[in-house]
């Protein structure tokens, strides 16, 4: 594969480290030697849970998991099929008592889909309530985004939930909110492993692993392992968290090949140096683009004031909208893909998670350079 | 990869045709000339959702169920993230009216464990009724299978619900029970592209995909469109198949990788010549073993009658129990894999599915008999 010639700056499913990709595609073949493929490798076998003298893909990815984020023993790890979207309702099948109430913040489309999710559960009468505490009307709305949390905490709230990082929006918290005792429960899908964050600052966090960490349909949960406990009624087992993490999320045939990827991408982030590394490259390649579209004298126009932009997804607008098809055009044609916006907002957007190398950054800000000057 | 050395009979994740698995890994690393992973596809693209101009992973994948199992328009094919046992609570959730009931025949661990899940949602008052019609009470109880279904058919059922082979126990349906206007609903996890079945005869018919048709951490359901329509209260988005319906299953990031890879193993089935062939094969592969067994003179002991046997999952006795690790060790020496019997049961057990050649099959029955004069 060598150098790669192709950069997809998609929101998910992102762009893969090479070395990742082939180690894969070897796997798929045959698994360590085996002689089986990775998606013949039985979740009972040695070669996943481990054994004396092995030391298997789930605790291999678990482990790395926990080193990385700096995970204490009081939280526990858990992957399950599926994505953010599923775990909107997980979460609330586990956390909040029947009786219970969660309060949400939003700042964006997924924080509100966050939202309306749980809400089902409310309007089926299985929690008390699910309310909102405010957020932001305007995506610019840089007042309300610093006074974060906007509205009251109830100190009964089974959790104040946030997403971190608005990935139509583009918008990204800075600090954290400080919730006191009530747990803060944030959906990371589109930050994890790029930010350096304490886990006690929360109750629980929960990622999708196809922008940060791999292969679509996984997601994984860290949580305070005091907070589980009974489940709302209508809960099957496999959305158990505390059965889950019980035995070793392997209810059933858990996600092998998706477990096993999101160890090979754990260990490249270490060898490219950990977190801080990551956050340091994040920072890189959002610094790169925000200058291209800043120094445009307004060819360019970000969405987003400097104070809360994201360091992960980058919406920008061309002053003369029509040139925008032909933006993704020869952008496509330079091997720099899935720049257009979101279906709701439209324009055009990067995307670069752990995998996107600083190269892709560099080729797209010099092709935007590049662009403005041909078309300025 | 050429000629197979090494066989695994896992129950599942289970074994996968060598062409399947040799152009998945090339996708790995290049989907059909795109330059990114099909890994790295986006659900959004073109790749996945076809154009005017090209066809697209996800329908070509839909339309080859569609054609390999004769499904009309008059029912849908979801494809959905997870396996089995989150289907065991999204069919109650979708299918069965609130004050609604619901009836399952036992027939071993599966239906047992799709039972008991769907009980939750009596226990949690959101249907009035889950209730067992009866089953067997010994693997062998030919009787009871051979009158199946045992107990009464009530009118008022939203649906009668079985898993025609049992994994554990090794026992089929050779014919399906009649349930009248009750719609039947079927596990086919197991089964499916493995008989010949006409999909009119059931109300819904779902399956993992990590026996027959691929990855694990993928299910589809193929359900009769009248069926569908409101769902009980606490049900999220992403598990309402009438959503899931409408937007091709792609309410969120769908498994894009395993979508692919079922599409690919739909290929294979097509080349091989359709389910009728891959029924034919069935047949002869368990033909070898269970020959294997009834003529060793009692040297192995299959608890199963005849009359009901499974042509996916053979479990079997070694008369001299002491020697089961051995038989174990020296087939894993031979390149034979995965030949324990379920935790829960012991003995030894041959998982062959799909994906399993002939010649797999062979080389176990050929082994069985080296073993038997060696140690008889």
């Amino acid at each position: 594969m060598g150098d790669r010639a192709v950069f997809t700056f998609s929101p998910g499913p992102a762009i893969m480290p090479n070395s990742v990709l082939e180690q894969l595609a070897e796997s798929i073949i045959d698994y360590n030697g085996t002689g089986i493929s990775i998606a013949e490798v039985s979740h009972r076998s040695r070669e996943y849970t481990g054994s004396d003298s092995t030391r298997g893909i789930f605790p291999h990815t678990r482990t790395a998991f926990k080193e990385l984020l700096n995970v204490p023993d009081n939280y526990e790890i858990i992957f399950i099929g599926g994505g953010a979207s599923s775990e909107f309702g997980n979460i609330v099948r586990n956390l909040v008592p029947k009786g219970g109430l969660a309060q949400y913040i939003n700042t964006g489309n997924w924080s509100q889909q966050a939202y309306s999710t749980a809400k089902v559960f409310e309007d089926g009468g299985l929690v008390q309530r699910i309310e909102s505490i405010g957020g932001i009307e305007e995506i610019d709305d840089l007042k309300t985004l610093r006074q974060i949390p906007p509205g009251e905490i109830n100190p009964d709230a089974a959790f104040v939930h946030i997403t971190p990082n608005e990935t139509i929006g583009g918008i990204q918290y800075q600090t954290f909110p400080n919730t006191g005792k009530v747990p803060l429960v944030a959906d990371m899908s589109s930050e994890i492993f790029t930010r350096e964050f304490g886990i006690n600052d929360f109750g629980a966090v929960y990622a999708c692993a196809q922008k940060n960490f791999g292969l679509p349909n996984l997601s994984v949960v860290i949580i305070r392992k005091d907070l589980l406990g009974d489940v709302l009624p209508g809960t099957i087992p496999v959305e158990d968290y505390k059965t889950l993490a019980e035995k070793d999320s392997a209810i059933n045939t858990p996600p092998v090949v998706e477990i096993y990827t999101a160890g090979l991408i754990a260990g490249y982030i270490k060898e490219q140096g950990g977190v801080e590394e990551m956050a340091r490259q994040a920072d890189e390649r959002s610094g790169l683009v925000y200058r291209a579209i800043d120094k445009s004298n307004g060819f360019y126009i970000s969405p987003v004031q400097p104070g809360v932009r994201s360091k992960l997804n980058i919406p920008f607008l061309l002053k003369d909208k029509s040139l925008e098809d032909t933006f993704k055009q020869e952008a496509k044609n330079e091997g720099l893909l899935e720049l257009g916006g979101h279906r709701s907002v439209g324009g055009l957007r990067a995307s670069m998670y752990v995998g996107m190398q600083i190269k892709g950054a560099e080729m797209l800000a010099h092709f935007m350079q590049y662009f403005a000057v041909k078309h300025g």
